[in-house]
């Protein structure tokens, strides 16, 4: 079952053209990945103090369909994609509550870095957790 | 010749990880965009009020190659990739200027709307001007 | 009896120190502002369409008490602090919620405006629903 | 002699009323607090390294005068206005280049803490170039 969150475009978001700015998609579903973490079953969800790795961003993509006004409420609805011996990469759509349309589509492609930033592998049981839920 | 502005990131720009945050960059590559309509040899930049249109983004993807940190320097180097009949495709390196690595790399492809949202062909002027000074 | 609206600090929020950036609380102050408009017994919340007015911002204060950090759940509660003929002011506290300690609080003070920014009178019907609910 | 940055509104910084985010020039504010610090005559600019500190915000004001829209420059103007043994505050005039208009005006009070973000007295030497060169 794909992970879901609501949000509602803030006046913040919006820009000059009265629709939210594109950049605001991404942080919506960069909000919405911290959620599915955070709903993950784990002892602890502070991956810095846990795991000793953070998951700094390698790619982003993203597809602009419909615009979202301000007020307008849409799902963030993420999957996880694919996951690598050090990478995941995460599917998300933004729908348009009032008429279900989609708004937007795209990827977050991570990577797990130890403190010195470089890359090292995902912890066995946080792979594994995510691919049992991810779905 | 490419065209080139140069930023800095700002503390706001920064995340808990140290780094700048990763929607930042294609809003550094936007401001980049900014610059180089308003560099054209155009009677108006105010391409809402000469030719009643916007440029929403429909499609942005970037690749995050080395961490951009509060203070650093870096370029912003911009060329159109491709032009459509209503489309313009621009593509993006952010280069960090201490080492002269690449940092990001990206597209922002966007399409030409009236004020009701529809798309139309780009204005003839505009997109000559566009192709003879973009690369 | 108080507005409240509770939200979290997101990634994108925070900045290198590792807290949320100062400025960010009055976007949270704004979006609970916007929910409390919506809260309130009128027949359409778009201003703009029911009432020709947007409610810029002439002043924005806020004093910072305790960070809040990444994942941290704060409330942000509001009340109507003064209103005048063509003016609101608002005041929030943000109250962190693992050990209820203050981490800011300040006010918004707007100005009705029409489609020409010029100041006019709050709507009476408006200025009547925010006074009866907003304390 | 005053401390001066010039900015220009990009897209991102507009909503949907066609104007700058009043939040927005808090971070400007900043931005240009970040260059008067880069611009003092110290060995390294970098607070948390040297010195073992860093400035969050104890408080913050702005008044909004005029509205600044999509393209326009404005210069912020900066000015310490009191040093207190652990505090700097510093008042900021944001002034619209086309008409030479007041758009915003306010100040940032910081404190220096170090690592446990517990107040620290500013160094000596930080202070005393501070004083020397922000009037």
């Amino acid at each position: 079952m794909p992970f879901k969150r609501t949000f509602r475009v803030h006046w913040v978001d919006t820009d000059v053209a009265g629709v939210m700015h594109f950049s605001n998609y991404l942080r919506y579903f960069e909000a919405c990945e911290e959620e599915f973490y955070r709903s993950l079953p784990l002892p602890s969800h502070d991956f810095r103090v846990k795991y000793g790795i953070t998951l700094p961003r390698v790619e982003a993509h993203c597809q602009y369909k419909a615009p979202c006004r301000f007020g307008d409420f849409f799902d963030v609805i993420m999957r996880v994609r694919e996951m690598g011996e050090k990478t995941i990469t995460l599917e998300f759509q933004a729908i348009r509550q009032q008429d279900g349309k989609l708004a937007a589509e795209g990827y977050i492609k991570c990577i797990a870095v130890n403190s010195e930033w470089k890359a090292v592998q995902l912890p066995a049981d946080l792979a594994k957790t995510i691919r049992e839920n991810g779905a």
